[in-house]
């Protein structure tokens, strides 16, 4: 399968490169399919990319390239001067390469749009003008058009010659003079026609179509439903403009699940793959959150605090014997606690269920799972390292001034906090990883699961360290 | 668009009905794509389903039916007498019809099958065989296949005749003598290539294919993967026994998801969407992950109770002075009171968020939305009061029993727990309801947040429940 092969046929690679082996490398970029070429290619540093991709023809190099991690993509054209580069731009197809120029700097793009033949960069400021949540962004301007009055052979003569412009040909859009959507006809329909029969008498009518500025959500729902290869794309004139292919609608479907997981776990959506999302990136998208959610938490300890006090003989916050005093600091802010590591915990864990339901299926090559793994959980540890100072630090600083508990109680809130949210970030990390070498669903380690579990010991955790510095 | 158009339309299909008016129903079979009338005939009692149907001949019938959902499908077929149900699925699609079959009860599918020609039946009893997560459960039987030797004008026509029985036509496997996977060539690269070329000198070789016994998650990674219209799955000794399509591959993503969602929300996974599934049934998949949740919050007041007592003044674990009775009671539970009220928050919420992130975009029917969503409402506080009971009745137990806290404090954090289930339900299903009203995404609505919402309101009933009570 292709990733475990991959890494048989990396070390060739590289000598080969080493080698400037012309013959080889071209043969390495033909003979297998693009999409193991890619996956391949990920391995190697962006120069080598190039000198692997030089060897390859520009269609099979554009190929191979669309089949690249996005991120990685705009790496990678860092790398070329601006004639290759526009060249590169010219063949590829308009949804990637909108896609791609929509990672670039801006200065980079109008340095490069000159380069770029006329109808091209029509196409380009078109497709980049629409929202980024929209029909438009999501869809490609290669779409297969015929008028209704043609015969069925003449409509398959002048497919073959669209066919090397077109994202399919098994969807054929039938245009009145005035681009109007008027008919659809499938390649299957064509090729069971008989040849004299003309188009208008054998397509079909009322064709199911979407705007170009309605929701990507909504046209994907809608392709998803009618079982369609490609969902027509018309503008408020009912022009066609593009249409959306199932690919594409697959990537779509995916991506939002991962957002919307992402938003259930209180991460905010990232970009791209968590595996290839920079740490600062992360701790930001977390960060905000388990801010958010603490900020609440202390509501709650403000809560505990009016009821204490209003229920406490004479009003008294607290009685004077040291036992009491740690009872009271542990009522008040245990839901803060609690929180604070089953939101970590919920996060991480939400982060590497999610990685795991999108790799494919043979990521693990033997022998190197458990490396990544460790580093992945390396990293986790770090971040958790991080946000745990700065919630602990927030914490420790209301405590002190808002709660006025004096610097001592307030340090023993902070450091539980730090604490409890690196054991959530463990817990949240291993459990996840520990449920998928068992061969069992990592998924069943749900948020309040993860919660539960750090609340155990967050209640161990809160006392000792109260005992310890009290 | 779809939705808002068949509410308008049901009232002449009722009509259409009772007048028993043969030719509108006819040309209202007909003349709508058959995903709009399966979705209109959704609204339509199983009896009148029928009564519509019957006017279409059986493949447009098939096709309707097919577009319905398969809960529904088993409803309708109870209608259905042994002759006209073994015709239905003698025309169905392959993998279609397994799915219905399965969900009939076993009597009658053994009732059913002598009825339907042999080859139909060997390829159920197949189909039936394969796991129910795995690629032999989503793939379909009907693929077009040619032997390599024959040339391409050879191949049109031979695909002709195989195209009435294929799913897709669009990729065409080249088998051997033994039915082992030799090529794959497009019909986009057929009607490319030269008419006197043999297949064997143009098709693709080395074809990606995936294993029957396959997780079929990964058979629709690997399909996304490489942007296929279909993915060969061959049997153990390379043999093709079906492909798995875009469109079926597209559904078991967003199954997939669903699933995925659930299980990080804690609730089990169910069969059919949300708003389809049976009140004991959610019950069931809710109350099981509740429970396991509650009994883990119940160790943590254990473990609380352990360090309450050990830091006490001599041991003791509660003052006499009611208003530190109160503190304790509200310490010791006040995790368990928490945890409640957010799972059951959470569980709202996920399932709510899901259901509207499946909607087809216009499920709105202007002036009905309002009224689908207190009735799902209702059913959501009808099953948080059961759910309320059940923790309540078991928590009360504990605190009695176990921690042997006397019959009033018990009651008072079973009284809490019922009415905390109740508040976290309602948060969960009233906030995404509400930013969904608002034009916003209702997944921003995180189990955290619900729960930290929760949280704060938990700790005034609880009080409040205690100062009543006690």
């Amino acid at each position: 399968m292709p990733d475990a092969y991959s890494s048989l046929i990396l070390p060739d690679v590289r000598l080969m490169i080493t080698e400037e082996d012309r013959h080889g490398l071209s043969e390495f970029c033909q003979v297998l399919h693009p999409v193991v070429v890619a996956t391949i290619l990920d391995e190697l540093q962006p120069r080598e990319v190039w000198a692997v991709l030089d060897h390859a023809d520009l269609r099979l190099r554009v190929e191979i390239f669309e089949y690249i991690a996005l991120r990685r993509q705009a790496e990678l054209v860092d790398e070329l001067d601006k004639r290759r580069l526009s060249e590169l731009l010219e063949e590829m197809s308009p949804d990637d390469r909108v896609d791609l120029l929509s990672r670039m700097p801006h200065d980079r793009v109008e340095d490069l749009l000159p380069l770029i033949a006329q109808a091209e960069r029509n196409d380009i400021r078109r497709l980049l003008s629409y929202d980024e949540d929209s029909a438009g962004s999501i869809m490609t301007t290669e779409y297969a058009s015929l008028p209704a009055k043609i015969t069925v052979s003449d409509a398959l003569q002048q497919l073959r010659q669209q066919a090397p412009d077109s994202e399919t040909i098994y969807y054929v859009y039938i245009l009145n003079s005035a681009r109007r959507l008027e008919g659809l006809i499938s390649l299957r329909e064509l090729i069971l026609a008989k040849p004299e029969t003309r188009l208008a008498d054998i397509m079909q009518q009322d064709v199911v179509r979407m705007r170009v500025d309605e929701d990507r959500e909504d046209v994907v729902q809608e392709l998803a439903r009618y079982n369609f290869i490609a969902m027509p794309i018309v503008d408020a004139d009912d022009r066609l403009v593009g249409i959306v292919t199932h690919d594409d609608a697959m990537d779509v479907v995916q991506e939002e699940a991962t957002e919307d997981a992402y938003r259930q776990g209180a991460v905010e959506p990232l970009k791209d793959d968590y595996e290839d999302t920079p740490v600062l990136t992360i701790l930001w998208k977390r960060g905000i959150w388990l801010l958010a959610l603490s900020i609440v938490a202390l509501m709650t300890a403000g809560v505990l605090d009016l009821y204490g006090t209003a229920t406490a003989e004479g009003g008294a916050r607290f009685g004077d014997a040291p036992a009491e005093l740690t009872r009271t600091l542990i009522l008040l802010f245990i839901p803060l606690v609690m929180a604070s590591g089953g939101n970590a915990g919920s996060q991480s864990a939400t982060l590497f269920i999610r990685m795991f339901a999108l790799q494919p299926p043979d990521a693990a090559v033997p022998g190197t799972e458990f490396h990544v793994d460790r580093q992945l959980v390396m990293r986790e540890l770090l971040i958790a390292a991080s946000l745990g100072i700065l919630l602990a630090v927030m914490d420790f600083l209301v405590v002190w001034l808002w709660f006025g508990l004096g610097v001592d109680r307030s340090a023993v809130v902070g450091v539980t906090v730090f604490l409890i949210v690196i054991l959530g970030t463990s817990a949240g990390t291993m459990l996840p990883i520990l449920f998928r070498r068992l061969g069992m669903d990592p998924a069943i380690m749900s948020n309040p699961l993860i919660a539960a579990i750090v609340d155990v010991l967050g209640v161990v955790i809160f006392y000792e360290v109260a005992m310890l510095l009290l």
